[in-house]
């Protein structure tokens, strides 16, 4: 019996779609689910001529698999992954290979690989990123760890990826779990850009008044140009989609409390404990907690009179403005969580190739954006670059769009308007540019009353003062 | 042999003046360290006619305590606390009790109590703070978690706390280790008011211009009226102490980089845990790290041209509305921790008394303030208030305040003077008392690309919906 080139394991949405995406691609595939429908369903779906086949005994699925097996996991992350190691390890060989391809914690990845190692086997974590239809048509595939598995997999890989100037937009992330940990970053930054993105819409809304089909057009025209993105993109089709059960725009029918699924949460506690500040993404974590609170706030916005809004004079050129802030507030978000990137591999021995990192986030995935070949750029040029920020062609972006940012900010920040994803960026950029912060009153405070000691500007060493007080 | 009332482990500065407050206030204490220099040191230190005794040995320490023994630790948090558990629980008896008063972290004590309930030992966690003078003049104390253990303490613990109108700073604090963590968020709010203080600060002297002396009377004038509190007060002392090795002002040769113990983190980490927003504690964390990067600040600052400051044309007035809008964000970073702990009481089953939580701030602590009696006020009105911007007497503050905080947060806004604490602290506001937020969009989005589902504001359940491109 002929035996198939992959399997996966985890038939829901991603991985079947990623199962079609390799059968597609010309390799034969064996999916396995516990779920017996799922698995049953699955050839009926593939494509013509493609080699698949659905199994729902474990057994059958290792034994249908050329050796060493390549079995690639879609499952939920946490324990989910766990029992499926747990169950599947004892029918491998010396050899195999085990791919997470889910969102897995990257300590969860660390302590997988050593466990797998200790059987012979070779176990990877692999971000993959572009949501279901990415997962089909051209994902952006993040893999990390073993470099001899990786090069296994790696023709596969690239054919399966979505291609951006012909090439393929995966690549070799780094060791150990690099490759979660930089989908993690990426989703941190997504959650980032997607704040943004919620208050650039709330100022044109709420200040500029316009109306759905003009939020279309211009968002329409924003992904026209510089600011061509995935998230912009959908963006504007979002502004178009109508309400199947009210015939209005479906937008005003959702509820303002959002969902999250835990990865930007880890990228801020990620950053706290290596010591990388990445304050947009942070606000963007909290601002989703926020938004549950829905019965406070509406209790609140009672006590609290309405806002009053003054129109700016000009609609246009805010509207420019607001473009240009979103623009320049989403190219920070970047810098912050490249900047994270930058210290973990040094602080976990990653390894990761920035300059990789930027070119393979260019196609298929959620943070798609023309603003990627600029960084790319930046990072060919100089790949130690600690913070994107400091390359002279990204200074000469910043410098255009920073009166725009600051114009933006202020105008919510006079108007009421919300604003946190917009004022975090703006003041990341500002502390980050200047030489001389008030941190000299936080250490003499810290000094005053706990004795914490402190640094001076005019010689080494570590100083304490009996500080006097001037009372009486 | 007389025994001694209580014992104290840890004879650093805190663990020593912690000591030798329960001596002055009538108790036979006895002192170990392991640091047999520090031990012997103990007595000297002593106030007249009080009964103090040093020991370097565990078993002397141990036998000249009278039971139930009670024991105070003030070691480092960590490894150092299970140290001296492993030592000393061997040699102790059912029925003492072990008070951890340092900044344990509260999950550390949960596991702690048991451990020591497994052996018939009270373990409690209390937060202490003060400084090294508070904790000889009178701290204020948040002890938790065993009932009959806090009862035999509490005589001791009101003597000396510090006082404000005659009560004693310390109260119950509720069940397991509720003590650490109202201490962790006191910390946490610590962290927020001290930003915000630094860019009040780095806005008079970059904006206004002000000198040493000058911000010495503002800051002066500050404390006299309504901000009176401990951080400002010793903030214009600090302005006024000269360095003793250049004899110019000592806070001008401080290195502008921040150090941290952790527990502003841990707070931040908890919020997110739970699902709380806190945003200025966390700029307030992530500020701190963002100026250990000193070296990278120069170089952008270099890039980036200088900042044009556009002073005030008013400068009086100018001073003023930066000192409402301290006031402001320092009441709203208060609102901020309050929520973290209602919500932290519900899900550890604590039941912390939020009234007696601003009751007991009021004085001893590093983060006393005449604010908390008007939460004292409100709670007590109001025990179950979700949030203190809910109350109608704080929102008439909130409300006179509000415009000064909009402009001085537009002025850091166009002049490029980084106020991530006072910007989130505003957004923060602008949000909680949004009745709809744009965050309908966000979850358009994640519905769109990775089929999270959504709620709808016209009825219940659960959506998804197959959204169409606009391409082509």
């Amino acid at each position: 019996m002929e035996k198939y080139n992959y399997g996966v394991i985890g038939l829901g949405v991603m991985g079947r779609n990623l199962l079609y995406n390799i059968a597609d691609n010309g390799f034969s595939v064996a999916g396995f689910d516990l779920d017996a429908e799922k698995a049953r369903e699955l050839e009926q779906g593939a494509t013509q001529n493609t080699v698949v086949k659905g199994t729902a005994s474990l057994e059958d699925f290792v034994s249908a698999l050329e050796t060493p097996r390549k079995i690639i996991l879609m499952v939920p992350a946490g324990k989910p992954v766990d029992a499926v190691l747990e169950n599947i390890t004892p029918l491998l060989n010396k050899g195999d290979i085990v791919v997470d391809a889910g969102n897995s914690y990257f300590k969860d990845t660390e302590r997988r690989i050593a466990e797998l190692a200790s059987k012979g086997l070779h176990f990877m974590g692999m971000g993959v990123s572009g949501g279901e239809k990415g997962a089909r048509t051209g994902p952006s595939i993040m893999p990390g760890g073993d470099l001899e598995a990786f090069n296994l997999l790696k023709p596969m890989l690239e054919s399966i990826a979505a291609k951006v100037d012909g090439e393929a937009c995966t690549a070799y992330m780094g060791k150990s779990s690099a490759g979660n940990y930089v989908k993690m970053v990426h989703n941190g930054i997504e959650y980032a850009i997607m704040q943004l993105i919620s208050e650039a819409y709330d100022l044109l809304r709420k200040v500029a008044n316009l109306n759905n089909d003009q939020l279309y057009e211009v968002f329409k025209e924003w992904n026209n140009g510089e600011m061509n993105s995935f998230l912009i993109e959908i963006t504007r089709d979002i502004f178009q989609q109508k309400d199947s059960l009210t015939n209005d725009y479906l937008v005003d029918q959702i509820l303002d409390k959002a969902g999250a699924k835990g990865t930007g949460k880890w990228t801020s506690e990620q950053a706290m404990e290596i010591g990388v500040s990445i304050p947009t993404i942070d606000i963007a974590v909290t601002s989703r907690i926020l938004s549950a609170y829905k019965d406070e706030r509406m209790k609140a916005s009672q006590l609290y009179s309405e806002k009053q809004i003054i129109a700016p004079e000009n609609i246009e050129s805010f509207i420019k403005e607001v473009g240009d802030a979103l623009y320049l507030a989403t190219l920070i978000s970047y810098a912050q969580g490249l900047s994270l990137l930058v210290k973990a591999s040094e602080e976990y021995a990653f390894d990761i190739p920035l300059k990789d990192v930027v070119k393979i986030w260019r196609g298929g995935c959620i943070i798609r954006s023309v603003l990627l070949e600029k960084f790319y750029s930046a990072y060919t040029q100089n790949p130690d670059l600690s913070n994107i920020l400091l390359d002279k062609d990204i200074s000469e972006i910043v410098k255009s769009k920073l009166k725009s940012l600051r114009s933006t900010a202020a105008y919510a920040v006079h108007n009421g308007i919300s604003s946190l994803g917009i004022q975090t960026a703006l003041g990341y950029f500002d502390a980050y540019t200047t030489e001389s912060l008030p941190v000299n009153l936080i250490q003499a405070q810290r000094d005053y009353f706990g004795a914490h000691t402190y640094q001076r500007i005019d010689r080494e060493g570590v100083f304490h003062t009996s500080w006097k007080s001037t009372n009486n």
